[in-house]
């Protein structure tokens, strides 16, 4: 009897203790393919300690692209739907936009002609849907249209499109003490009055496109207005620029899917000691979108190419994940 | 004899958790007057779980000014002091520099004669002595002079000159569940090497000034390579467009010296919820140094009025702290 008593407090002290669960598989939505057995295998020797592939938990840094790795990108950008929402509310206040491209062509539902500008045409309707607000009156106007706005072949809500094979990625990292960060081309502050609910990543581990913010005291009251210049493209070569200015580590691990995400994957494996470079392959035609090389959105060739050449993890969509969105699950 | 045990038991679950250590002062350098008042009543009600000021941990963001708050400024800003001895060390690569200013009165140690060239004699001294190499370089440069360089007039290291109290307020803030953030006008890359160390602020929180870099592959390494271009100055009215852009939330407490600091301390309070907004004033000529309204580094002119007519808190470093640098505590 004095045992019995002894051993259930024992137990109780002990159950008292952090120990590791007995693991549940973190990764249920994935396969047991190569794709896995590399990520279980690259978080396993960087976190175990004294090992010598072990990173303390301060470097532990991944980095992950947004569009077309945590959510979808098709048919096009998602905030690219956003800008053109904007361009319906905001055509009241500007009459002279039924004469004026790019927005004469999308006022009429013609995204094709309005684009038809190329890149100035796109900055004209970035720069009068995202600029002229203080950047408290944008973060309201985002999260209500992210609240609201379907997509529309699935017509789910954007923050449904999200993939919960990366999600479940993202969660393994951040309880084996990763910091993760979105490196997205997508707007800084587009992302972040939702990031933190949907991936679980604070705004301050969100970078991404900027334009310029002014400071102003307008009745005496500190805002910051939204200027219509461009402060940075953080696509590309500006991803390594722009993970040196947010973070000043070099992440040891990174996650993208299209050339636009190969210089971070270059610069991340650069480093010294373990390193992970994991691409998604969209070759999932029936549940998302397939798409690779010759894709105008999310293109992915020279990126595909490094991949093999440097044994960077690929991502097989279709025969590595078991669901692709999580409305899916049952 | 069974209670014994079982009371020991009991007693050992117990002292397994963590509970709040019965608190020795964390604020021992700092005399028992308003400024540590104010301090410590305000951690107190935004971290008292239910009460009206309560703030969850996630927004808990502090920011700190580096000049003259963390640690000394006088008589000149330490980072120009890494720039003169940089211009040595560099001049016999620049034998252009002995007939050319502002470098060939710095040569001769007439730091004001290469100064009369007002801001542009100054941006070409930042831009010859933090531009041109890699980044990996150039935190290797900065890494040897931090640990080896010393004050002209206390033969210090420039570490050591940093202020005791204020390392206590960031260790007591940061045992609170706020993230520290330094938010300066000096040079990011020149700061991030060792701030981890000195002040326990990692990288990734550390806000500065900065010149443009740009990605390269050199003999197929990815480098990034720095610029003589400014990127950002982040002082004044930058201060709040930095926090926007690294951080995306607004500080609760902001902590500054001069009128660089205003426009942060201003952003800070506008916020709804408890605010907190502190500045040192250097009222020690004996201990440190004196100066505020008429000084040309880190003057303290209208952001002194701001304080008083707003109801900042303001140190006065000569009553309200008992010990300025570390290496005066016996």
């Amino acid at each position: 009897m004095k045992l019995t008593k002894r051993f259930f407090l024992v137990a109780l002290c002990i159950a008292s203790f952090p120990l590791p669960a007995f693991a549940a598989d973190p990764l249920p939505s994935w396969n047991d393919t190569a794709s896995k057995k590399a990520i279980v295998a690259f978080v396993g020797k960087v976190t175990q300690s004294g090992a010598p592939d072990f990173v303390p938990p301060a470097e532990r840094i991944a980095t992950f692209d947004q569009d077309g790795t945590l959510w979808s990108e098709q048919p096009m950008y998602f905030q690219f739907f956003f800008a053109l929402d904007r361009v319906k509310a905001l055509a009241p206040q500007h009459p002279e936009w039924k004469e004026k491209e790019p927005f004469a062509s999308l006022l009429k539902g013609d995204v094709k002609g309005a684009l038809a500008g190329g890149e100035r045409a796109l900055l004209e309707i970035v720069m009068a849907t995202h600029a002229g607000m203080t950047t408290e009156e944008f973060e309201k106007t985002v999260k209500e249209w992210i609240a609201t706005a379907r997509h529309p072949k699935t017509g789910r809500l954007y923050t449904e499109m999200v993939y919960q094979p990366t999600l479940e990625l993202l969660a393994y990292l951040q309880a084996n003490g990763f910091k993760t960060y979105i490196v997205s081309g997508g707007g800084i502050e587009f992302m972040r009055p939702w990031t933190e609910k949907v991936y679980g990543i604070p705004p301050e581990q969100v970078i991404g496109s900027s334009i310029k913010t002014k400071f102003e005291l307008r009745d005496g009251k500190p805002v910051l207005v939204r200027l219509p210049e461009i402060n940075f493209i953080d696509d590309k070569e500006g991803k390594p620029v722009a993970i040196n200015q947010h973070i000043g580590r070099r992440p040891i691990a990174a996650f993208g899917n299209s050339d636009g995400d190969l210089q971070m994957l270059q610069w991340t494996t650069a480093g010294s000691g373990a390193r992970f470079a994991l691409l998604v392959h969209h070759t999932d035609a029936e549940r998302e979108w397939g798409y690779d090389r010759a894709s105008s959105i999310g293109r992915l060739d020279k990126a595909l190419d490094e991949a093999q050449a440097n044994g960077w993890t690929v991502v097989d969509m279709k025969n590595d994940w078991i669901t692709i969105f999580p409305f899916e699950k049952r």
